[in-house]
């Protein structure tokens, strides 16, 4: 029987239509977009025609304000790296929350280090950002707020548009992590009124090691790599073309597809919410009800820890995640979740449940099915709830 | 007819095997690294495997001191930027060559912009550092000394295993940009004795958007990438693993059919020479005639613009470069040509010949002959040329 995967915030497999394009572009040996003889002409086609798809996918209308990076962390790097760097004769201080993906948190580390100064804000308990909390924090020498759009481990999806009103009256600039939301959900730069956005290929079923950064025409901003003139002077290297063909076609389906793949994810996510209680009990699910990834079910299970449960389901070879991919390796808790207000026990009880288009109902089912006999084993075994259930 | 490919340092193609592997590694969809489960254990083992096989080709003992990139212009900033800035409690000195790739020189701007002060030292005609001078600029507060192993519109190779003796002595890091040599002429990390070196695939027939950066074990160097723990912590993001599988496969090549590429280049490189002045008159070979490249021919052409030549040729289905890809653009004279002493006017004269495995003797003369057409129409043309003749 073959691996059911329920962790696809960790790695989307490719869709057949990209990988076909990526062979193709195998094949041909396309030359060097920089190049200024027939060799690179074919590239730089290919090249722009990806960027057209890419920008159509976040209705963008100047493809040129898209930068292909390597991927989400290095869109995120450059964004939050480039703009403070850029803009920090205008002053030092960042404002960001505090259940950002590590690579918001270890870039404005990186900051603080070189004299900037960081305004964390608090999230309520389903995670989401106060857009007043926003408004006191910008001081007179606050430059840039950085607040993702989508949480990658309980889904929340903050009100960015009410966030960016503030951000444009106070003349600040400000940045989304959306690399959980785009190609997942409907995502209109426009609409957001956002000045950067970071975005990845692999969660619409692009290859990894592929990414975006849309950075409004006029804002100031420091390539992360210099070198050449490449992606319009803001992004320095040959270009990953492989990859970025695989991201444009990546990128097509996913406007094509994007109604009929929300409907499927809803039916999954609402089936598994909906037969949980049937199987399991002592459970919280964490994340905002309404304002949340159409993809992912965050479930705290009491009394045992989420890593035993993911390894175990792992031999019935059901893959799921106890948190990101990018966190993993280390057994503290969630920093997102503690955020919420979650106990630390809790927290450690935590798996998170994303979904595909290759899942089905039937995986929902052989799941919960498992997932029941996994937490029974666990809680049979757990002094803690021996101790509870005594009580 | 096909186009013939003088022009590999702006695009090697890929070869069959190299195909291949990534074909298989794009529909074998692995997982993510990272991840706990079993959908992350073939990524890993292909992850690592390809380390191995990289750090082969470097004489790396320690597949662990090797980061993968996204290519050679992310492991340069990666190594300039990081090494400087991690060290800069130590002084913020740090010395380089006036030849230096843009990826080097920007760099190091960038760093000039946050404090720090840099040293540029001369090369001689042939485009050589004198390692004295090295040893010269070094100062108190110096950090860290960049030098590139070669250079890629010259050819020339520094000595490099001179110069780390002088930076060692004085307790100074050293990074070299190898992008240009490693897989195309044997590289041994120990006995250069670097502290870090950058490199990229496509140089040997893997990849663009792919490279690796050696770290010395024990050096302290920032991440640029900050994020998650990928790459041993010095290198965040989900990893572009078919362009590494790509890599791995490549450098495995490169490593079996090193002696094999490096007779053919040669043997190409000693025909062009060796018939160039049956075929035109008034031109300079440029770089070093022992220290350089067995892959590239630099020659400068009186009276009449490279950029011309390079265009012609193109029409006649023949790709060569007026100089680094990464640079053109602009109509500039090339920084490293100017360096060697050469006149403004020749400089714009100037071809990059740079030869692959797929060439042959049959494509040297084909060049030669369209060349001297070329040569010979553009010359009629030049009001230069003819005010010389007539003289």
């Amino acid at each position: 029987m073959g691996v059911i995967n329920l962790d696809h915030i960790s790695a989307n497999p490719l869709l057949p239509e990209v990988q076909e394009a990526m062979i193709k572009a195998i094949k041909e040996n396309y030359g060097n977009p920089s190049s200024q003889h027939k060799l690179g002409e074919q590239a730089v086609e290919a090249l722009e025609s990806a960027r057209e798809a890419v920008a159509r996918l976040i209705n963008c209308a100047v493809p040129k304000e898209i930068v292909f990076t390597s991927g989400g962390t290095e869109s995120v790097n450059h964004a939050v790296k480039g703009l403070a760097l850029a803009n920090a004769d205008k002053g030092k201080h960042l404002v960001t929350s505090n259940i950002e993906h590590k690579a918001v948190i270890r870039s404005l580390r990186r900051l603080k280090a070189m004299g900037f100064q960081v305004t964390s804000i608090p999230v309520d308990r389903h995670g989401r950002v106060n857009p007043e909390h926003v408004a006191k924090a910008v001081k007179d020498d606050t430059i840039l707020v950085t607040i993702m759009h989508s949480n990658n481990e309980i889904g929340t999806i903050q009100p960015i548009e009410e966030i960016t009103k503030i951000t444009k009256e106070k003349k600040v600039l400000f940045h989304t992590d959306a690399v959980d939301s785009v190609g997942v959900m409907p995502i209109d730069v426009q609409e957001l009124g956002v000045d950067a956005l970071s975005f990845a290929s692999n969660p619409f079923y692009g290859p990894t090691g592929v990414g975006g950064l849309y950075v409004r025409r006029g804002v100031n901003i420091w390539p992360l790599l210099d070198g050449g003139v490449q992606e319009n002077n803001k992004r320095a290297g040959a270009e990953n073309l492989i990859g970025i063909i695989g991201m444009g076609v990546a990128a097509d389906l996913a406007v094509r597809e994007m109604d009929s793949r929300l409907v499927h994810l809803k039916r999954l996510r609402e089936k598994l919410l909906k037969e949980l209680p049937d199987y399991i009990d002592e459970y919280i699910i964490n994340g905002h009800p309404d304002y949340c990834l159409p993809n992912l079910v965050s479930m705290s299970l009491k009394y045992i820890e989420g890593e035993s449960v993911m390894l175990m389901l792992d031999e019935d070879n059901i893959a799921v995640s106890t948190r990101s991919a990018c966190a993993s390796g280390s057994l503290r808790a969630s920093h997102v979740l503690l955020s919420t207000g979650l106990e630390f026990a809790d927290a450690q009880g935590t798996l998170v449940i994303t979904f595909g288009v290759d899942n089905s109902e039937e995986d929902i089912i052989r799941f919960l099915t498992t997932l029941k006999e996994t937490v029974k084993t666990l809680r049979d075994l757990s002094p803690l709830y021996k101790k509870t259930a005594q009580a």
